[in-house]
């Protein structure tokens, strides 16, 4: 089969032939119609220090994705959940169910998680091979939406944790594909007020288009001032840190009520000063760090909210390749001008 | 009466003659057995940068007391809840009740909090005015210990918040007279391993006679081995963050487990770095910041450890001096000897 | 000034002259413009079990209301925070703040509670007096609105409890105004599917226009396979009970799936017969009693809904009367033809 | 080897030699040291309209045990967690890991659980096979103490639900096994008040010796009166309704305060009537239906508490029998003399 693969310790990747894998007892084989690139790819890509201290070549990139079953193993056959035909997506990160983030139902924090496209080989590419239980169907859900339900995952568990967003008063810092998504996560989920900043034009326009009351430019409008004026005063219940940026974490502490929330996806490259008497202590705050989805508690909510068309990511969605021009979509990604970029593979 | 007052900008405070204070409609007077000395008090005797932004001399200092109702408001006798003779003690914080804070349970973080001692006459003197609604009847509990539930309180609410702790690994960063109450508390509330760390050996010999299971001292021990052993290699689910110092953070941040909380009540006076994505995203950890107690569960439940005997807090109790030695009191705190100092005013 | 009053024990109540009631300190005297008429209020006028065993007449009914604030005690007054011309409405259960479920946070299950036009005098009268603690302006939010946030609120307190209904499948049984308000409230609140059942076609249509996606008539539809075909088989996360009826019952517990929950408000007047071991404890059930609104959490949530449009309450006011016409305003309310009906009072 | 075999439909079981079950790829087999016997097994035993309803004979009866693991599957072994010679006991609830109850983390009513020695065969047997992500070794905690985990958890998944019990008052009803394992896990989570209520004198002596503050007769004592006294009037905090009577549920409505809790493990065998009004409704209650054991919170807990020495379920077990001697243990159980009866089989 065709597979984008990450041949060697360095930067770059290959579109190149390889076997098709083999599907075990409790796995399905599935055809990849759809898979999403996502900045992970990106780093990967550019072979950063994140990316060669974790990653062993010849390894298969990517972790978002769906298609369809085309092979079940016997015992994920006898169990008769899933068949073949069946339109499907999957979480990507296979976990152990026996450490203590797993008994206490923090699957996404398992010790010994394996993730796919990271830690074994990934989506990009014409099958792949995923144990029967992260596989869900898509009822209701196209299988190119089913393909980027991983990131729409993210934001859905950043705004949903915390349990405050329904009549919130939400700032979403920083307007990448996640953060474009937890704008539209936030008003399917009751929010009254989502206010998204960013510095880049064309993410503030897609925030606006996914349903943002009010866009902010950090650069150029007095983001306490306009959150003051927003919020009568109260301040923000419940702020979506998705930039990593040590100015959106200052954007976040500022903004934050007493008694508020920050939930903190956006992954630094650096560490931040944080003042915890004032942003933390004296104001009672929560900061909570987002790591993949809560499994699965997060994919039923964003199941749900697609099927009955509470959220539609179709304004984030801003550029299609076929797998060969996998050098185009990371291209996009770098220079800015994407939202979500997709890799056709197989449909 | 006779009340220590801050009378002017500057260092120290003076026991002098004032008028006892008038009691409102919805008021109690109380006259007070034993207060307690905090740490506040030092800032404030020693006229830090915090005390000269926050005090308007001249003010009567004191916030954690108990004693006796000797005269009721017509309003607060009329509710019949309160009578002249009951022994009591008083949450410190008056809040406004209208605030967003107020209006969804957070009174503890209220956006216009008086705090007696700070904002307004404290209770460093014969007798206190405080509204009705604050205070608390003392039933099966002794006025002295009455004396010292605001700081009782403060772990109360640090060790529960997140009701994580039955069961739980729990490290207390800090031993002073709140991370030692900490300890005892987190004993009552059903943890399983209470680990205390701090570099005073004074005060781990007070951490281990409120129940710590092991006390660790920062400079000699490897702590983070130590837990690791400790913990079966799981981690603490549950850090009290009492020291506010960097070094405590990073403790804290790198015992806290995958999953798990850090609860912050030790006030820094300097910033910290962070590096939020190894040590709060990718585990997926939660940070809470602790102002005060909840108004008024903390309360309750403090109350009732304290009336069965499941917390006791004389091992931290340390020193006993006359409203007069409140140089001496503060010299004790200052130089690291004591406990908790109880100020015996009107016993 | 004009007031309803129930003069004495039996059915019926009258219109007549009474004086304007004193502010007190904490007090505002508010000119009430539009006062709700409640199911209770029936209750009152025909002088049924509750009401005989429960009220102390003369009294003046009413417990739905707002207008504007025409004077403030001397400390509502220096608190500042309300002022004369004042838009407000204001929560009818006065607590005692003293109580465990007061120091809990449990404040609408107060063991002391007065409620007005029950315990206290009530609302339909051209002024009322209230606490300034209960009294909160209307920014946004139009006073005939304002006069109906105590129903309102109910129907938050009922789909909000819980935090499930994020894309949740919410079954209201029973669309009396407070049952139609909670479809609305579902949706502004994020369901994925909103079910409402009653016997009534009134009803059922002004549910429909309040957003339920489809409405059942228990005496014509097989309720329980138009909910298993609804859910694909997944049963109801979250059933709010209305009606009160056995029969209501009887739909609830069939309709919750296991690990659901149902948020039950309407009040019966006689027994049920439960099956616990079948509906509650092998289904891993939960089950809560809804009284009032949660002070002021559920105030808070409905403000801002109310404020952002995600709430209308407009279909399901039915009937508008002055506060001579009572008489017309019961007989609307019991021969089941009426949605919510106002008393127009000082408009 | 030997095991216990409900033969045929109808009352009694035999002992007989069957074949020892084959171990699947992601299975364990495990040598059986002990096994508790459980109210479940007598009605099997006894055949009664659920036993006749549900099993399928022939079956291997008995789902508490713990032993040694003498076999992995491939797939088991090669995870690395678990090694032939450990020591472990397993939850017997097999589940289905795709349905919504098992996608948001209610395992324990999974829609399609099979429960051993009551779906498929049990442990009542020389061996058995589970799934190895059933099963958990046994650190610290005895091979015999392993092998009741089963309904300890059943009490600690009761007294933990609703995170209310540090500093709470509760009430047992009913001191059957799981009801005394209740007792001794409230005091070990942190209860201020444990108060206990059977009929049966032999069982209200080990709820005193499980550490209840108070044993009550409900024939002989005035439960309310003393529940009043004993509360100061606040009530009940929580109560554990072990009895699945309907004398027990009243009890355990009249006890629970306003804002308080009822978690109902006991199963009747009929309906209960309920007065939603007065015991719901107007307390602001909520009412938990409580199964198995959550997945697997509830085991890391009682764990921890095991290993730590909080808990000690010793003044429980009454009775050791062989395996060939079912009948005398059936028989304590049924004449109620015995807390728990333990079958001794491989040790």
């Amino acid at each position: 089969m065709r597979a984008l693969v990450k041949q060697s310790a360095g930067p770059g990747m290959v579109v190149k032939d390889v076997p098709v894998p083999a599907c075990g007892l409790n796995d399905v084989l599935i055809k990849v119609h759809f898979a999403g690139v996502c900045g992970t790819d990106l780093h990967i890509w550019e072979w950063d220090a994140w990316a060669s201290g974790r990653l062993k070549p010849p390894l298969i990139i990517g972790h978002e994705f769906a298609g369809e079953i085309v092979e079940l193993g016997s015992d994920a056959a006898s169990a008769g959940l899933l068949a073949v035909g069946d339109r499907v997506t999957a979480e990507g990160h296979i976990v152990c169910g026996h450490c203590l983030p797993c008994r206490t139902g923090d699957f996404h924090v398992c010790r010994r998680t394996s993730i796919i496209g990271v830690d074994r080989d990934g989506a990009f590419a014409e099958f792949i091979v995923m144990p029967a239980s992260n596989v869900m169907r898509l009822e209701g859900i196209s299988t190119e939406t089913g393909a980027i339900m991983d990131p729409i995952g993210n934001a859905v568990h950043t705004v949903l944790e915390g349990q405050v967003v329904a009549g919130a008063a939400v700032l979403v810092v920083g307007c990448g594909p996640i953060g474009c998504f937890a704008v539209g996560i936030a008003r399917a989920a009751g929010a009254s007020l989502v206010v998204a900043s960013d510095l880049n034009p064309t993410r503030r326009a897609i925030a606006e288009r996914m349903g943002a009351h009010v866009v902010l430019d950090p650069t150029g409008d007095d983001v306490p001032a306009r959150l003051h004026e927003l919020t009568g005063g109260d301040g923000i219940d419940l702020v979506c840190e998705m930039s990593g940026h040590p100015s959106g974490h200052a954007q976040a502490f500022q903004a934050a009520r007493p008694g508020g929330r920050i939930n903190m996806l956006g992954t630094p490259s650096r560490t931040t000063e944080v003042d915890f008497a004032r942003d933390v202590i004296f104001k009672g705050l929560t900061v909570y760090g987002v790591t993949g989805r809560r499994m699965y508690q997060t994919w039923q909510v964003m199941s749900r909210f697609l099927r009955a068309g509470q959220f539609d990511p179709a304004p984030v969605v801003t550029h299609r390749f076929p797998l060969e021009r996998i050098a185009d979509a990371i291209g996009v990604i770098k220079d800015g001008s994407a939202g979500k970029v997709i890799l056709e593979i197989g449909a």
